[in-house]
């Protein structure tokens, strides 16, 4: 039924505000960007699709909920590596004070260049600006890397020599890859400046994405907003794991709210400061990642982009099961596979279309330097390919740095029934050299090159032999080590009991992302009455799921409406009751907007003999029955 | 089986960290006062709450279910009066720098002279200090307005003189009813000093108890955490209106999470900086506070602590129907008889004790100058009586300021049949008086003035007639009017259509505070097994409903577990596996404590004839059937 290219987003928007989807919050103050309040039919919305996210996940694989503060000390920010590395660059306008993101306006300005450089060539060869404008839209839809939709520069139709085009383009396939420094540079080389005023640009500044604040009154105690909902967990690793009976693997969850002070946040729920997210931290044996439930998704088939195809420049997919993947190391794991197939099995539920979801793995340099694989759930929306759901391999990282810390061992201790012999990667530091070459970075470099994953130590030994020199990333930057500063070699050590910090496997939803695609996906118009909106939601996430309707206001019909609704509520059905003057035909249009899958019509025929008529959302079919056997069927359908 | 004297808080409290129900944030870092995470047990504990809270309330009665933003703009908080008003005064040890509240300080300095004035008298006429500490205790829990444990002082043995006596226990009367510079003046007239040290005090100093952070970039948006979800709601009120099809009465509702940055939080969930709240706002016509389901509760028996006693200086509660009430005009009116009733019927149902159960009403100083009525669902706990819920006539209030600040009408409007006639309180403000008495508070007078409930203008205008001055509240002080600034007087206006701002009932819950009573409520220890602590949660509350065991690690039973947790999961049973290596009698009394009403236990037999072992948590009886019959029993059983 729905189809991107019929796809209305004006009339979509339109019917979200007007059915109290969501809403700017303090509309009536003028509102503030990237804040929303979901109305009763958004929120009833994102609490059913969170309450099947609990049945999918948490109940399924008795996952140990929690649900942490969202007030969080610096302390621990500080050592996750928040405070430091979670910030974006921003630029402001000279004159008129306005504020962009750096590689969001650079992107703006060069694409819209690109785009009149395309223009003028095509005024040339006889084309019209409209039909060019239509293909460079289809080209950008296709594009894999345009996951918002920025905002747009002003396209003049000029030509642009092929080298300056190129640099461009090169330009724009790394822009997520820049330091500020090179950010600086490129805007300055480019002459980048307002795309809305024209007026040149402030150099950019690294700005912190948390909301800050004081704990208590001393105003001593700097305190954050969570910009997730992890930390929490792994901070609790400990209790957790006594909680499990000190069983591995096992996993947490936590549903809740996490906060982003974005710079200039656009595209409505995509982009916000405020939002709901779903996380699973899942523990597990760094020298055993299968899962005992792979063979139960094996068979499912997925569409997916790999690295390797990305890298190669192209963004053509390949379908195929998460058995092949992981057999043929496309997917890194079993538990990673796992996840991302009850990722796709949920999405699918609560009424994702498949051929518009795919699963992207990140490319390296996309990757935190700890995360060994990484792959996102995609949904194509009309602004494009929207990252919904991480779904990282996050090693041992957060443990290992918070036990570090603070001294507290969050490890897992394994009696071994008998002393073993393992073989593992060693890092050897050669104390006189790695002091004078690194000297304030010492510590940190030492630490990145303890806490590697396998595959990235088995790199960087092969890279210390062939080359003599290897790199490794430090805070965001790669940084150079040579074999006289460090030697990382195969080596074996004798274990009695076996004690190891678990790997992290992490899937993570954005609920309000997810609510959005699913609108999108949901929403189509009826052929025969172009103002009849429709959202298809599937029973089991929408937000009523039956609408009760007396044909008129006449006594005679009140008890029926007081009876049944009664009944439906104790049968667990969630209900809307209708009883507005209008025409049953304007409230049946109601409930197509709401996404209501059925209606139940109270006439005088009721009133005579207890039937009443069950209306489809839709199919608009209706039938007749006795009230009871149309509850039964209600309850069936979910 | 629970009683409040046999009760042992150092026994919970150990519980309740061992099978992590919750926990201070952050522990491994050391924690901060006031801020907690829920582990497994207590956050399934808070869901299962929340989830029978919308049940009974939001599906009950069709509730709009809101989700707004936590973090809020100065504007809108400024309006509410938070800005203002939302502090609490603190003074400082001059010497180590430790913080308290002011009001608080005071009473434990005073509560400590009390009691040694008590044990000095008592050591004269010989009875032990023991003797004393035990009258001194069971008096101030049988006390009215000691809602939660301060600090104590130290109690030392001295002798006060009557009037010494007298004074102290007259401001401990009025504590909460004073202002900065009165809390000054007590202090230095008492000389109050930290009851840890010793050490001076500093003078009061006012504290506003929002967390503050700035939104965006530029740091001109100043914003709030809200400290009540209601905000969020009144400010979509002409939304919800429209979504509910401009009828009248209706009511919007909200879960989510507030937050208040105490001074100097104690006493565990029952005062925190982070919590969760679920609020309604029930809007209804001020000309007609009638509920139409009234009826439905008017026979719920309750105890009431009216103000009338509470004023005369008693604490005797009387048991009335919530039908009586409301006739007799203790309760205001049915809208908020017919919410006291049904937070009534929540509470028993989720487990709370009815004898341990009351609702106090607010005593005019207590109220804020709009409230026209407020009673507190109190809860009995070991920290004395604790206000857990609130339901409050908040009049039109909110709304009223919301609308003059933003020039949005926020009303109701209702076309009237044939115009009419109607009589209401009419307020003239003599301008040349006014101006010149009240100055600067001029608009703040004349807001209040304008503002005031029906029952505060019938006595306003019998003072002015009887005295020729009255008195109104402005920012908390009473200020004094005079009849020849203003004339209060009953008036007639004809309307067509009639333009009302509803009036707003307000039930609050604090989740938290209700779980923590729970737990109180709930734990006893057996008789036969002092180790043994069980919580005796109703099912429907129950973290979980049922706990697996296979009596062994025996592979032979691998498969039921398998087979009998997902057929309980997909019966909607929530489930928590323990196949861990302890004897089946410790894993019971595992389950005893997690408050798990029934026990499923596979053993030999099952895998013989699929038979299974049901035990009941409390009587610890057990029955031996079918798994299919006893599946059945479990999904009757809540």
């Amino acid at each position: 039924m729905t189809s991107a290219d019929k796809f209305d987003r004006a009339a979509l928007e339109q019917l979200v505000t007007k059915r109290f989807f969501y809403a700017p919050s303090f509309q009536i103050y003028g509102g503030v960007a990237g804040l929303y309040d979901f109305g009763p039919s958004g929120s009833a919305l994102l609490n059913n699709i969170i309450s099947l996210w609990r049945n999918h996940f948490v109940l399924e694989e008795e996952m140990l909920e929690v649900d942490t503060s969202i007030m969080t000390t610096y302390d621990v920010l500080k050592t996750s590596g928040h405070v430091d590395k979670f910030a974006d660059f921003m630029c402001k306008d000279l004159k008129n004070g306005e504020i962009f993101r750096a590689d969001h306006v650079i992107e703006a300005v060069l694409e819209a260049r690109l785009q009149g450089d395309k223009e003028a060539k095509a005024a040339k060869a006889g084309k019209s600006a409209e039909e060019i404008a239509a293909e460079a839209a289809e080209a950008a839809a296709a594009k894999a890397d345009k996951k918002k939709k920025k905002k747009k520069g002003t396209v003049v139709a000029v030509e642009l020599a092929d080298d300056v085009r190129q640099s461009y383009e090169e330009c724009l396939a790394q822009i997520d890859n820049f330091s500020g420094e090179e950010l600086a540079a490129i805007m300055k080389k480019f002459d980048i400046r307002s795309p809305e005023s024209g007026n040149e640009l402030s150099e950019p500044k690294e700005f912190n994405l948390m909301f800050e604040s004081l704990i208590g009154p001393t105003g001593q105690l700097k305190g954050f907003l969570r910009p997730e909902t992890a930390q929490g967990q792994f901070l609790n690793f400990k209790k957790l794991l006594e909680f499990n009976n000190d069983k591995m693997p096992f996993a947490s969850a936590q549903v809740g709210r996490s906060f982003r002070n974005e710079i200039s946040p656009r595209s409505g729920l995509l982009r916000v400061r405020e939002f709901t997210m779903a996380e699973i931290e899942h523990y597990v044996d760094p020298e055993n990642k299968d899962h005992p439930k792979f063979e139960d998704v094996k068979d499912v088939k997925l569409t997916l982009l790999p690295k390797s195809v990305q890298m190669s420049g192209k963004t053509d997919t390949v379908e195929m099961t998460i058995g092949d993947a992981v057999a043929q190391g496309v997917v890194d794991n079993q538990t990673l596979g796992y996840f991302i197939a009850r990722i796709y099995l949920f999405l699918e539920k609560i009424g994702i279309k498949k051929d518009r979801l795919r699963f992207r793995q990140h490319m390296d340099n996309e990757m935190a330097h700890y995360a060994c694989d990484c792959w996102d759930a995609e949904i194509h929306t009309s602004y494009g390919w929207i990252e919904c759901v991480g779904c990282a391999d996050r090693s041992a990282y957060d443990l290992t740095v918070h036990s570090k810390r603070t001294g507290e061992k969050l490890v897992v201790r394994e009696q071994l029934p008998e002393p073993r012999t393992i073989e593992c990667w060693q890092v050897e530091i050669n104390k006189k050299t790695f002091g004078p070459k690194y000297k304030k970075e010492a510590k940190a470099v030492e630490e990145a090159l303890m806490t590697l994953c396998d595959e990235k130590y088995a790199e960087l030994a092969k890279n210390l032999e062939a080359n003599g020199v290897g790199s490794v990333l430090v805070n965001g930057q790669d940084v150079e080590v040579g074999k006289d500063n460090v030697t990382i070699k195969r080596g074996t050590v004798t274990e009695h009991v076996r004690e190891y910090t678990p790997n992290v496997i992490e899937p993570s939803f954005g609920i309000g992302r997810i609510l959005y695609s699913l609108l999108e996906h949901s929403w189509w118009v009826r052929e025969d009455d172009e103002a009849r909106n429709v959202l298809s939601f599937p029973a089991v996430v929408a937000p009523f799921k039956c609408c009760l309707l007396p044909l008129s206001g006449n006594a005679a019909f009140e008890p029926f409406v007081r009876k049944y609704s009664r009944e439906l509520r104790q049968a667990g059905v969630s209900l809307r009751t209708d009883d507005s003057k209008a025409s049953i035909g304007r409230r049946y249009a109601r409930n197509d907007e709401l996404g209501i899958p059925f209606a139940i019509t109270i006439d005088f025929e009721t009133v005579e003999n207890g039937t009443v008529t069950l209306r489809e959302r839709d199919s608009t079919n209706q039938i007749r029955d006795s009230f009871e056997n149309i509850l039964k069927t209600l309850v069936n359908a979910a």
